[in-house]
């Protein structure tokens, strides 16, 4: 049976090098997370089951992973606890759960992994982390704003280049339908055909417009305005409904409140939906040049954190697409991380190795004793090359005898021969 | 229905303060353990159920949390993962998988959550963190002393004092049962009694020894031998059989091979047995002062992996008890980490203010804005001071007009105003 030596179906073991790019990341946008006052929080890998019951749509519940009951109700087969399907619903029962014991506004980040039966596929896995953050409590624009910066800025120190942030308001969008004399209740059918923009050719997008029951003209334009270079021409339409100018206001307001980026980093995109209707205000998204699809995502969602069974707050955040960034940073690693500063054979005289190398590890470095049953210091060596040593030191018969300890280099195969006492400081002094 | 507002029975929320101490403290033991060269793995949070089936004992199996299959299966009731109960399973199934992939020996540490449906009790939990090292591959003494270093280390760099690491063997144990007699088939039972005398008197586990058909002077001579201050009666009986002095033989082994620790640190202790009976050579425990009971543990266990579904391959390796000194530590903690270094106010002139935290961010500081919708300063004070900032900006239409910032140390409450551009490196300035 070698499939059970297969980690399950859609997910992975991550080994050491792998484990420490990702660290590195999620590390790295954690800092950032902090420098903006956000507080991490942690949620159990699982909650009641009730706490999902009706929250989440009927797709995303069919992936839902179900813990089967325990000791006699096992054999029931009912589950009463289901694991993390995203971070935002932990989040409104954490919200509901702590209430004022939380600092107003709550402003948390959660970087950690979260489980959907989806068919594995590639890319797609059944655990994989995700990188949220956070402000319930605040209906200020400020805020809105501070989430762009904050995923801006964690993008910037994940070495992401040439990004842009996309953004528009969901009131705009509807004002946009108003405009157009779209009835409301086909609002989400339509802004729904509208973000296969990115896709699908306009004229595509207008014929499904126009099956969904708009008049060819209308479907047209509309498609015209919301692809259209110059964004005037969608600010106009705009103007003409009370929502539409409340959208164009807040659209406006992140634009003048992000100013402080890079220029050009910000940009009003009309044909920038977000598929999910959850969304009440601003919404942004992140393209770069060598990424695909979006890398990052948000805005406001007041409304949610009640319907999800917390406190009615008002609330926005983002999502770094953080598995996405290190799938495409994986091709570029150079597999240099890890390696030993220095390895120590073993022939002979253990006791004046382990103490040898205890003195390197309190000198901050990164060291590996021969811990196999082979005398030849060939295999040693390889051992050592195996492990990326960047020094070995061999204390031999030769060595004992003298007192010292020869130090190779593992690049230039230079060899040179200290005494044991000085060893440490030697070493120390050529490692940088 | 408040209980469902609670996170699931046996399991916790790590908010801002809590979540902190525990990454650091478990970073601290990652780091040290990076130092002796254990590479980092991470496994799924659930496996296959047959990789856990018939691996544990039955007590262990009862506490598996078994994952419901989905789809069309679900309804059948049945389990087909169930989540990580330690991370030693996980460990014998990634040496199965990955095979030569992986560097040889295979010298590993595992920090994160396992999962196990005990009763919740007070410090007992269903969802916590192991800490574990292993070395996979390798019959070295070294190996056994390398962890013993590794765990030493780890909880010195945790702060633990006054600790001692209490060193044993599995065949100095059967070789002491040999010299008295003692048939091998009864030696895990009266191991088992032996393990009590840490709670109970010598006089209770001797007659617990009768009990089980050692003759009462036996019994008595050999609880007298383990607790003896004086090894020696204990070293003297080892020495009659073969099995006693193999065992003592690797007892001095490993502690001459960490006699480079402190003083005093590494202790041989006879009646240290350890309950789990998959030991198999040397073992030990680590007890301290301020700790109750024994916060590390570990030893050689050649046989384990290859019963676990792996290959057969020797192996030793440790777990430093993380949660129970959390726990502890937890009551000394002063709560003064987290707090915002800068806390500005917003009282118009939002631009502005979003453009100085990016300054001071970008300086290192953590930096939080005001999001909330009072105008009034008192109110926002109030939020900086609950937000435990050092120091506050205020920029209001007094500053706005001569372009300056009125800068609050919160705990002196003296006031400075500088000039906004001067603002961050005057800030930096005062911050150590």
């Amino acid at each position: 049976m070698a499939r059970a030596a297969e980690p399950p179906s859609g997910t992975r073991d991550f080994l050491a090098d792998e484990m420490r790019r990702r660290k590195a990341a999620f590390d790295t946008v954690a800092g950032v997370f902090e420098h903006y006052g956000f507080d991490p929080l942690e949620t159990p890998a699982f909650e009641r089951l009730e706490v999902f019951a009706g929250k989440l749509g009927d797709e995303a519940s069919a992936l839902i992973f179900k813990i089967l009951k325990r000791g006699v109700h096992e054999a029931s087969g009912e589950a009463d606890l289901a694991l993390r399907y995203d971070h935002t619903v932990p989040l409104a029962r954490v919200v509901g759960t702590y209430g004022n014991r939380l600092p107003s506004p709550y402003k948390r980040y959660a970087i950690g992994p979260v489980w959907r039966a989806d068919r594995p596929a590639k890319g797609r896995f059944r655990e994989f982390t995700q990188c949220d953050i956070d402000t319930v409590g605040s209906s200020s624009p400020l805020a809105d704003a501070e989430i762009v910066w904050a995923v801006h800025d964690g993008l910037t120190a994940l070495g992401v280049e040439d990004f842009r942030v996309l953004v528009n308001s969901r009131q705009a969008l509807y004002g946009l339908l108003e405009a157009y004399g779209v009835p409301d209740e086909q609002g989400t059918a339509v802004l729904g055909s509208l973000d296969k923009l990115d896709k699908l050719d306009p004229a595509a997008v207008a014929e499904e417009l126009t099956g969904l029951g708009l008049a060819p003209t209308t479907a047209e334009e509309l498609v015209g305005d919301v692809t259209a270079t110059d964004v005037d021409r969608v600010r106009k339409q705009l103007d003409t409904t009370e929502r539409g100018r409340r959208g164009l206001a807040e659209i406006d307001r992140l634009l003048e409140l992000t100013a402080g980026l890079p220029e050009g980093r910000v940009v009003f995109t009309p044909r920038m939906v977000r598929g999910l209707d959850y969304y009440t205000g601003p919404i942004f998204e992140v393209v770069a040049r060598d990424y695909p699809g979006s890398i990052a995502s948000g805005g406001r969602y007041d409304g949610l954190v009640a319907k999800l069974g917390g406190p009615d707050l008002p609330a926005c955040g983002g999502s770094i697409g953080i598995e996405r960034i290190l799938a495409t940073r994986a091709a570029e690693d150079d597999g240099s991380a890890g390696g030993l500063d220095v390895a120590l054979t073993v022939l002979g005289a253990e006791d004046t190795v382990m103490r040898l190398a205890a003195e390197l590890r309190t000198g901050g470095l990164r060291t590996g004793v021969y811990l196999g049953s082979s005398g030849k210091l060939a295999k040693q060596l390889k051992w050592a090359d195996d492990q990326r040593a960047r020094l070995v030191l061999i204390h031999g018969p030769e060595e004992q005898e003298s007192g010292e300890v020869t130090v190779r280099d593992m690049h230039t195969g230079d060899q040179t021969r200290v005494p044991v006492t000085d060893a440490a400081t030697h070493i120390r002094a050529r490692l940088p």
